[in-house]
């Protein structure tokens, strides 16, 4: 059962630490009490669902023995204008690089994580329109 | 808007920075092909929604002159067993440390945090169901 303990320090600085024993900062801005000195806490669903959905087309492009030898994630997430001012739009876009890459391999990998595997999509998604596109470079 | 830039490094390995700037490295167990060298990605989400009303807390806790000398978020996450495997439950405890707290007080952050602010919480609950509980500890 994946866990976490978050412990409060100083200022508007939390550390968290998960249950695979990694550690990391959280804060917010100045004018909500803090220092900057960690991500925002909003921020981490974004880099989860970026990391989430680039480890599966990671893994199915290895599958597929193609030349991967890049691969960059770029999401934006919209908040709603209303507290609680959950995320109502996520907008994810892979950069696939490698050697000869066949198109139908990276869009099958992308296809694969956004429908059946990516676990924090499909947790995001309750709340959030999730809307995803791809491009592939020549490396 | 909220953004975030996920790099590929190599094996599962991923580095995430998000929109202030901040990074944090993603990995995965040796039998999905990493190398366990930072957070899964399903923990991030945990770490935010503690993180998030653990900024709440903070915040309202101090409006009411509390004197707040510690607070610890305990979260645990439920997966479905089916793929995509998303979160079905999430359960948060939250152990707030000071001196004299007002039950009151404590008890009216935490709700605030839960049912008004917390946008994490909030996003997260389109797909799973969350239970919270408080603890005072005097310190």
């Amino acid at each position: 059962m994946p866990t976490a303990v978050i412990k409060y320090t100083n200022g508007m600085q939390f550390v968290g630490q998960s249950g695979t024993g990694h550690a990391i900062v959280m804060d917010t801005d100045a004018e909500f009490g803090g220092a900057n000195t960690g991500m925002r806490p909003m921020e981490l669903l974004l880099v989860g669902v970026g990391s989430c959905s680039g480890m599966d087309i990671v893994s199915v492009l290895k599958k597929k023995r193609q030349k991967l030898t890049g691969l960059e994630v770029r999401v934006d997430g919209k908040k709603a204008e209303e507290y609680p001012q959950k995320y109502t739009h996520i907008s994810i876009e892979f950069i696939v690089k490698g050697k000869g890459l066949s198109e139908d391999a990276v869009k099958r990998a992308v296809d694969l994580s956004m429908d059946k595997y990516c676990s924090v999509k499909a947790t995001l998604e309750g709340s959030a329109e999730i809307a995803f596109s791809y491009k592939i470079v020549e490396d």
